[in-house]
């Protein structure tokens, strides 16, 4: 048996969310040795909500110098279909906080740290008031002639394309319920803007730093919070009013607040970041059956 | 603070599913005395999929001769809004399933053994192949004049209305896309029929004794499996053509594939149970912040 299976071994999990973004942690058994490897169908039956554990996706917890990996703790994030990520910005303030509550990382005496992903290195801020803050990096822009439409059932809007890096489309409307149920993924032309498919913000600016937001997500549908979308809203909103618009915004998603900043050097995303529980699978290969 | 309050104790449960119906089981520290009192509000955010674990339902394992329990051991089984339910068919097996893997319980030679529910005792058996099947009672009848119409959309079909004692409407369709995506409520007239909301099968009989169904249940939408609903299709199935029917049928559901057998005594409903992982909630009251 390759230790890419899933064997009798007891699988020690650890979950929790941000903003109702929900994970998965895989530590290893006393934080100093690699994670065991988890296959690709093992995410998938973990993550199923009914028939596993449920979460959005897992996340291997890789102390530093194991794996080939750095001087940093390294995020080995997968989405909840067993697909590889670059970065999930409301995951790895979850992995922030395992680490820091397990005792392994003591951030400096400004909270600040760094963590390894496989979009690069990130700053980190862990706040007092039980916030932590993730730099996200720079915003980049689809190179289109035209501003991308994005239509749900009869209703088309146009939008603006932001990618964090990855590809997120961004519609101001009046009022959130404007995008219906947000059943069927909303169609965004044309398809050349995102050859990889999009993830559509609907966005209401409430004021000058403050907006709300609903979401859907390429592959997911609807869901309860997007770090990377949260993002591309305020770099969007911003550019609709650049001389007015401040660094920082309250961003309300349907799971909860964050907090989007804004400067030259890049994007921080802000938010809380909740450990709910210790979960002990006994027979992981079982849930392959 | 009262014992129905969620306290700063560490709180274990075991999660388990039948058919991809799953619950939390909550057992005493020593599967001896009584299991901690659940308040309602930690139900909901326990059964929470994102904030918390996620389930249908919660389960609260008491044993025999505890909270003025008799001498079974007592199915303590509420809904994953907090409600109490009076039994539900694919959490018995799951309860079950964890009295017999802990040793508490043994078998009868033949696999016979009972619990207690507030639906009262019902008997069990547990097979070899890993399925456990539990007497769900006899089906009554709501009394109307007419035979209730379901709605879905545009279309609107004659159904039969069964009492597993919960409410049913069966309808028997040609394919089960008839029914649509079935995102909102079915519409069951007239109201009267039935008073407290009904649970609405579609069901596609194949040859008698073998049928295939989809489930919408009031206040949880379209499920992977409904016990009830499974009894009701296969009661309402042999009411079409009594003289042909035979009492066994396998009835596939979504989540997998259930055995119910009618005869004059009653019905039984088969199926897996399955043990999916231990879960350790070190702060309860942490998730009702």
């Amino acid at each position: 048996m390759s230790a890419d299976q899933p064997g009798n071994e007891p699988l020690t999990l650890v979950k929790g969310h941000g903003t109702r973004n929900d994970f998965l942690l895989v530590p290893g058994a006393d934080l100093t040795t690699a994670p065991p490897q988890v296959a690709n169908a093992l995410v998938v039956a973990l993550c199923d909500r009914r028939g596993g554990i449920g979460a959005d996706g897992l996340i291997r917890v890789v102390p530093p110098g194991v794996e080939g990996n750095g001087s940093l703790w390294f995020m080995d994030y997968r989405n909840a279909d067993g697909s590889q990520s670059q970065m999930c910005g409301n995951g790895a303030r979850v992995f922030v906080r395992f680490l820091v509550e397990s005792g392994r990382v003591t951030p400096d005496d400004q909270g600040g740290m760094s963590i390894a992903t496989r979009a690069g290195d990130h700053d980190v801020r862990v706040f007092e008031d039980g916030t932590i803050a993730v730099s996200m990096g720079v915003p980049s822009f689809p190179l289109v002639r035209a501003l991308p439409m994005v239509t749900v059932d009869a209703h088309t809007w146009p939008a603006t394309g932001v990618l964090m890096p990855n590809p997120h489309a961004v519609v101001f409307v009046d009022d959130l319920r404007e995008a219906g149920r947000l059943v069927e993924a909303p169609d965004v032309a044309p398809d050349a803007a995102f050859p990889h498919g999009v993830n559509v913000e609907f966005v209401v600016v409430d004021a000058p730093g403050r907006l709300r937001m609903r979401v859907h997500e390429r592959g997911s549908g609807e869901t309860q919070s997007c770090g990377t979308g949260a993002c591309a809203a305020v770099v969007a909103a911003r550019l609709r009013d650049p001389d007015v618009a401040p660094e920082e915004w309250l961003v309300d998603v349907p799971g909860g607040r964050l907090i989007v900043t804004q400067t030259a050097t890049g994007v921080e995303l802000r938010g809380p970041a909740v450990l709910v529980a210790t979960v002990v699978v006994a027979d992981p290969g079982s849930l392959l059956a």
